[in-house]
């Protein structure tokens, strides 16, 4: 047994079934072609499009009842000053979008998604209420220039509790997100380790850090990386254990239950395109299920785009997570569907081909 | 009196009030930069609200009844096989938007615009259809590469024209589309004359010509531009007259009248983009109400939008025109317009700033 087998063993991943079918393919290409438009000139909505019939294995495509899941830590390696904002902003910002003030609440509220607060490790007790899911795997990742950010049985535990979450939500589309002061550190660490980048590739400016702050931040996450040599071969979850952070472990896990279930996966920014890493490298067949959002300003989401040869929708500089730049391209996803379900064929509208 | 003054009397073009007002700028920077995200991390989102919020004269943003209007016509130089497809397609893709089958239909049913056509100069007689306006200006421009498009006279009937369909509308924002075959050709030597540049550069494929195609429609191209030599000083009007189309000329006047009137203007791809150009060359403060909702794959856009210093919202490789870029948009101003609104600040939600 290979050690991904005994990784899948030991976790219980859910079996991902690829969407590929050749035939529903062609039929899919057929219709898209025969809408009335120039060949192509839906451009990325009809790659779109092609992709969600698959998933849907139908040639008519039906999006319901969206769910944004928005995963919350706290990171140890905080401590060392990685951010532009105190470690107490998380928990601030969780009682925020509970509150409803977030930016993440405003869109989901202009698109209709449920949302739902995944407390999976915030260093703060926090207050019951209705729409916070209690998961907390610890309060906070150990700090990892000194120890691993979590044991590897706390990863595995974020990783399953991350497919729970997803269990028993309606619908057949998940957006993800996340809140955690210091985790464009941890998704730097897991980017560069994961595809072999440099530190300077993968990481940026997080919140806003200065010139000054953003070398300090690279000097930190050198050593920290220098700290837990890799693995060879490369142990996916050994190296979450050591790098990640507990919002990114449980967003990974979620993702592989929704594609599972063959739900569309909406992938938000850097750290959420981190967690779909972090998947892909766990069960390559999750990718089949996932739309990559938008490209984040944050220098990282670069390099991962193109390890994974993903094209995202959007561009919008945007750096803010949450989950906010998977709901402002929700609507093309939207368009995308109706695009293949409504609009009328050449033959049907009767108007002349080339 | 100069030549620019002379236009403007014999038009009567709207006046159009700069959007710029130092006060309400700093106070709508000061509310952006108070919600509860790093600075900046809503990106084009940001820049959006703060126009929004500068057309419309406030501190928070309301866009209602969103109007669609489609300029239709035909192109004299259709008959020089400049496009991949028969000039029939005009009336008939007409007849497909009238009838709800079009992919503007689509995506205006998606986002609750109101949708009218207006017949700018089709070749053939539509019958009358509640969401048809009948505003043509001759069934088709003549061959400009043997005569002028049109007559001056037409040119600012149709300019006119294009006024006065925006008076009647209802609500604050108004996207425009066209439909048109061969008018890529109108539109690549419009923007040729009114940026100098090349006709490489301002031609591409339009609705999917193959290289040798796209040889000869260059060829047409450099030679019309020969036989219509450009005025010192450029004659904006004359040059549409020589060179445009009649939905680019309406379209052009829809938007001065719009942005007279303090709405928003959306921009939707490339022949639009030439008809935003005209209206900006004719009155600059025009492009304050612009959003400039996407980049077309048509190589020319590229051009268009530096010229005009234009960011576009997205790019999504789409060549279809009719409008669809713009209301593909239309939910990031809907987005802008809710964060500037609803989002809580660090103050009232109790958040740490930096």
């Amino acid at each position: 047994m290979n050690d991904s087998a005994l990784q899948s063993q030991t976790l219980n991943l859910p079996p991902i079934e690829p969407t590929a079918d050749a035939w529903l393919q062609t039929r899919l290409r057929h219709k898209i072609d025969h809408k009335t438009k120039p060949l192509g000139a839906l451009g990325l909505l009809e790659a779109l499009a092609l992709q969600l019939g698959l998933i849907q294995r139908q040639e008519s495509v039906s999006l319901c009842d969206p769910q944004m899941v928005v995963f919350a830590a706290d990171h140890g390696i905080a401590a060392e000053g990685v951010s532009a904002y105190p470690q107490a902003v998380t928990v601030q910002m969780v009682g925020n979008m509970l509150a409803g003030g977030a930016a993440i609440n405003v869109f989901a509220r202009q698109h209709g998604f449920a949302l739902q607060v995944v407390d999976a490790g915030v260093a703060a007790e926090l207050p019951a209420h209705p729409q916070l899911l209690q998961r907390k795997i610890a309060p906070g990742t150990k700090n990892l220039c000194r120890e691993p950010a979590m044991s590897r049985l706390e990863a595995q535990a974020a990783l399953t509790a991350g497919m729970q979450v997803v269990q028993g939500l309606p619908g057949n589309v998940v957006a993800f997100g996340e809140m955690g002061i210091a985790n464009t550190s941890a998704a730097a660490l897991l980017l560069a380790r994961l595809t072999g980048a440099s530190i300077e590739e993968t990481t940026g400016r997080g919140t806003g850090l200065d010139d000054a702050q953003l070398l300090h931040k690279r000097g930190v996450l050198t050593r920290a990386l220098t700290r837990h040599p890799a693995t060879e071969p490369l142990d996916v979850v050994g190296e979450l254990a050591a790098l990640g952070g507990f919002e990114i472990a449980m967003m990974a896990g979620a993702m592989l239950q929704a594609a599972s279930e063959r739900r569309v996966v909406l992938v938000d920014g850097f750290i959420a395109g981190v967690a779909a890493l972090l998947a892909q490298a766990l069960v390559p067949a999750v990718q089949d299920y996932m739309v990559f959002c938008h490209r984040s300003a944050e220098i990282g989401h670069r390099v991962l785009l193109a390890h994974l040869q993903a094209r995202p929708l959007l561009a919008l500089e945007l750096r803010l997570g949450e989950g906010t730049g998977a709901l402002l391209a929700w609507p093309l996803l939207q368009s995308a569907a109706n695009f293949l379900n409504e609009m009328a064929s050449f033959e049907s509208a009767g108007v002349s081909e080339k």
